[in-house]
């Protein structure tokens, strides 16, 4: 099974799609690719035009919806890696992950949160998926958002 | 009109020199070049040996401070990749921008901060200052700046 | 005097041991590395099981203990990076460093808690161990870590 097939499942467990537009919001580009190193913009947990996880975490939110928050973000990132490669069979590895939790001030599970994240990346891309990760819990995100999440990857070509 | 023209014309509409030293604040540097890729350090809104925005964006500081805030840490980075190239017309393109704002706890307009950065990345750079952003509210940052700004980019040759 | 009986000399002076397993909490990995390009992993404070510097600096914490959790971070950088390449002597230089702390709201020395990590990679691995920095005050970080510090660095070979 592909990685393409598998990141349509994940988007089928989550019950959103990936398929429109993926805005960002001001005057920059989701994505740039130096060589075979591809950045990709900070991710919000937007889906369509609605950021679909706000709040802080640890009063506001809880651990579960802000792994969802996070799962949203690492989906958003691996749909801009397929319409650059075409294909997410192309990512040879993801190099950097880092998470930020929009955090209570006693809230110290940001590792939990960036977990799904990590376990989406693997789910999908398997051992390409594999990826060093910074985690920290941050006083506000844009938008309200719960969550943000900006990765680095290598392309196979 | 060459980028190096545009700086000027930048520094002057915003009422600041960026000839003298850049300091930076500790047992680092300002700028490492590994390849054609540049990487710069953290800057904060230091204009000689004045931070120009301090304080709680949102509270302290409105949304248009925070914005020249933004522009002058831009500015700086621009600056140090101007002195390490010889000209801002050797940059091939910023890769990667991380803007961190001092945000109060319901500031939620991070991305509109970081906007003043990319426009004017945009402005001196043309095609080259398009980049991947990263934009978060944090609680502090040093010397109380309300902005801080970290870049990577690569260069022609 | 090698940067490897260096490192041995500045886990001396810590009192710590950095041999045993090097412990990360969730589903990604502590280092990758691209090429001669590596990556690590936001490194905590924490030695064996233990992290050994939690609460808010300014606060829960001083500086001085801040800057202690800085050095573990940097150690915990290099003695992945040891393992990796065999010797910290193949480090070609640290090219990029990010340094999180845990702040009070009116905590603005982030700058001279990162100095402590600068000033133990360029004890360790001299010149190469110079490199651009981005330090920031944040809210929380996992398990209630004081600093978090994460790198990207090249090898020799």
């Amino acid at each position: 099974m592909s990685a393409d097939i598998r990141f349509q499942e994940a988007a089928s467990a989550l019950g959103y799609s990936f398929d429109g537009e993926l805005k960002v919001g001001g005057n920059y580009v989701p994505l740039l690719r130096d060589g075979k190193v591809l950045y990709i913009s900070g991710q919000v947990p937007r889906v369509g035009t609605t950021v679909v996880v706000t709040g802080r975490v640890g009063t506001d939110v809880t651990l579960g919806q802000a792994q969802l928050a996070a799962k949203v973000c690492a989906m958003r990132a691996l749909a801009l890696l397929q319409r650059e490669l075409g294909s997410l069979e192309k990512v040879r590895q993801v190099l950097r992950v880092t998470v930020y939790t929009q955090s209570a001030p006693d809230f110290t599970q940001q590792s939990e949160v960036a977990d799904a994240a990590s376990e989406l990346l693997h789910f999908v891309l398997g051992e390409s998926g594999k990826h060093t990760r910074t985690s920290v819990g941050v006083y506000q995100l844009p938008k309200n958002a719960s969550v943000e999440l900006d990765l680095v990857a290598s392309a196979n070509e």
